[in-house]
């Protein structure tokens, strides 16, 4: 169920034919600016350099490579290194300034592993970088190693002026979140102790497709479902037993009309008393959101969208989704026959204070109060013979969501913190419409956590021919300093 | 969508575990009883000679083979042959005694192919009959070379006491009926001339489930519809557009529910408005059929039926069926994504005076009701952004109901002839569930048409080890030597 951050924020913001300029570009006059450009030369060179190491997290040898080669470039700027290691895991790369007493810890989590190639749908070799336009072409070039040279570009753009940060800055790079991240859980655990902070921040994902940058709050939860309706142990041809022999097509879909309408609305008791109300904070946030609905309507073919509000007020609600149904087989000619079962693919996505469990037991008292017996295995026949109304419901895992209030001290002191970057560009997103496993650092340290893009929308993560824009980079770095020299000032 | 009338009555029939013995075989007092037991040896011998003749409709060579030695024993016997043709289609056999004026005419059809084989899975070659305890075991034995062979072995037991039949008879034998019967329409039409008669006779498929002789009045018409719904143009993560980007598979499954029950009964404003009641001798035909439902259910695996009556009464009303539903893709995990389309497969099975035509427009009428724009082809993006409700919906081909009135005339003289063979154990069912060409006579001829069926129901047919037991063929032969000798006493 652990889906990679980056892929999310890439199916979120994937989307082509929309504006792609960065807005509200600081003064030349910055100090930021003025570091920025004088070392564009040598930022772009230790970047293309760390894009050269091929880092898929398979390729045990190589991921080895990159997690050296960020040690190296970490104690170069005087930070203390540790590997972070588990069996038969790439390594966590972790690095830490020395603290100062009274300041707040933020530790930054990138990841330094790409997704696989097929090298055959380039136009060079992933790993050796190419600059065309604005844009540098390499895996991981938006996805995440940018962020890396960012922040470690801004902490030399503060160093330059000798300007101690506002925070104690650690930060965290994972070599296999492409992979799903199965260690991440283990790995938090194990290093507990030197990844305590008061704040986590997820530095991955692109920016609003818009080109604005943007700053995310939390994720939704997720749990899937598979539902699976029966009817003869064999198809029974339509024809001499259709309307008599129980058709689980029918079953399954009559059910579906009971757990959701075309508006997106559940319609399973109780379903949203768990949910709570936005806080005022959030419904600002969502005001201020521009809206691309007509955008993206186009954009995807459609001619209407759910529930009669903006896709950014959507998903504040909690979804039901049908992911696929199956009934009757496959291939060319469906038989004129009624199919011995119906399957429902169905996930969830949660929003605060909803768990896991609670839908599961709300999900299975309705069934139950709709007269199905459930079973969670395979029914043996004589079940079947037995229970008229019978359904499999099978769970899958599914995580919790995350929500980090958006005007929390922290979350008021990080916009104020960024906007000395943005200014009044930055926008708000109280949640991502997807899940994140952000759950799990707020799990493990307590602490809050925020997402935080830099990216352009448009750089084929995940694709052949990944890329990132030049200035999206330099806007990161931007962004990051301001972070470090100006939070510890907002967030008292 | 034709489907072949064996092929209809084997699905039906095919239920394995229940009771197989002819029940009421005459006393070996009668005449035709006599002849069968004295010539037992000579029919078996040519039914053999004519199953080794391979008789798969593709294989040219052999099935004119077969059509040569039907010509050949039609001959032998007196009756007057006739090749009917068609470029690129098997023969079919046509033959008739002298008519006698005054008498009705009779047609009786069989057809002389056999479904392709799978060598592997017989125990002995389809095409060398072997006979293994009361049964005889070759490609066609119960489907349907028995027909023919019981024809025109009741022929021969008339002849023998020198008996006239009582009713002028035609003989049809169709060469392509598990290949579909796709010429069949057109021989109709072609040889009008020779076919015309009063009474079509299908002789074809096995006897009821627990043995007891059938006469079967009429079956259902079917058509089939395809209907999908539709989302975005390539599926979106769940997560970021769930709840948002309609879902196209709740827009079917909400659909489906307001199309049909649970129950079988089918929501669609008017559907049954075409449909004519019941007749009084229909019903009394189905209260004399015995209810088979707790041993089908049982053989099924199901703890319900549709619709609180017997699959007997069930058939005799229309049927919306769901074959499949597909949305969301195939594969072992499906992608939590809101699916591109959804499309539901649905075969509508009709009884007199539904057509085809009037369920086409009930149904685009009704979805048009409920707000949803019709096409009838993908539709182009343009359409699909103009039109928030969109359905492309397509129409198979399909054909009418037919149903010979029970109490008329020659039903009644139908029955009573056939009764002097079985007493009271033939069993009248008003129309079959599943659909047949039988309305391709009715309406070609304007005459009523019969399904007379004689097998075994486990008789493998279709299957490798196909086999009629002996005893099944008989009792056949006696059947349709009472039919011969009595419907037109019966028929004034």
């Amino acid at each position: 169920m652990k889906t990679g951050i980056a892929a999310i924020l890439t199916v979120l913001l994937g989307v082509a034919g929309l504006p792609a300029q960065q807005k509200q570009v600081p003064a030349a006059t910055d100090p930021v600016e003025q570091y920025v450009v004088a070392h564009r030369q040598e930022v772009l060179q230790e970047f293309t350099r760390l894009l050269a190491v091929p880092n898929v997290a398979s390729d045990t040898e190589n991921i080895q490579k990159n997690a050296d080669a960020l040690i190296a470039i970490l104690q170069k700027r005087g930070l203390k290194t540790q590997l972070l290691q588990l069996e038969n895991a790439p390594s966590a790369v972790f690095a830490e300034l020395p603290a100062v007493p009274g300041k707040r810890t933020v530790i930054f989590y990138a990841h330094y592993d790409g997704q696989p190639v097929q090298k055959r749908d380039w136009k060079q070799d992933p790993w050796q970088p190419v600059t065309v336009g604005d844009r540098i072409y390499a895996r991981s070039a938006s996805d995440d190693k940018a962020a890396i040279v960012g922040l470690l570009t801004a902490l030399d753009a503060l160093q330059a002026r000798h300007q101690e940060p506002s925070i104690n800055l650690k930060f965290f790079f994972e070599g296999e979140e492409e992979a799903g991240s199965p260690h991440l859980d283990k790995l938090l655990a194990k290093y507990a102790g030197f990844l305590k902070s008061d704040l986590w921040v997820i530095c991955d994902g692109p920016a609003y497709q818009n080109g604005q940058p943007l700053l995310v709050f939390g994720s939704r939860g997720v749990v899937t479902a598979q539902i699976t309706a029966f009817g003869p142990n064999r198809p029974l041809h339509s024809g001499h037993y259709g309307n008599w022999a129980p058709n689980p097509i029918v079953e399954i879909a009559q059910l579906i009309a009971k757990l959701r309408t075309t508006e997106g609305e559940i319609t399973i008791p109780h379903f949203y008393d768990p949910v709570r109300p936005l806080t005022e904070a959030e419904k600002n946030a969502l005001k201020d959101l521009p809206n691309l609905d007509a955008q993206l309507k186009n954009e995807f073919g459609l001619g209407r969208s759910e529930g009669q509000s903006s896709l950014a007020d959507q998903i504040m609600k909690p979804a039901l989704n049908l992911d696929r149904i199956e009934g009757g087989g496959t291939g060319p000619n469906p038989a004129n026959a009624v199919p011995s079962s119906a399957t429902a693919y169905i996930d969830f996505r949660m929003v605060p204070n909803q768990t896991p469990e609670i839908v599961q037991e709300q999900v299975e008292g309705y069934l139950r109060e709709l007269g199905f017996y459930l079973v969670h295995t395979p029914p043996a026949p004589a079940e079947r013979l037995e229970h008229p109304r019978l359904l499999q419901i099978t769970w899958g895992p599914g995580y919790p969501p995350q929500r980090t209030a958006v005007d929390a001290p922290v979350s008021k002191a990080f916009i104020a913190a960024e906007k000395t970057a943005t200014g009044d560009a930055l926008l708000v997103m109280p949640t991502l419409g997807g899940s994140t496993p952000s759950f799990l650092f707020e799990q493990q340290f307590k602490t809050p956590v925020v997402l935080l893009p830099i990216a352009n929308f448009d750089n084929n993560q995940h694709a052949a021919n990944e890329n990132i824009r030049v200035e999206y980079l330099m806007n990161g770095i931007r962004i990051y300093a301001a972070v470090f020299a100006n939070l510890g000032k907002y967030w008292r």
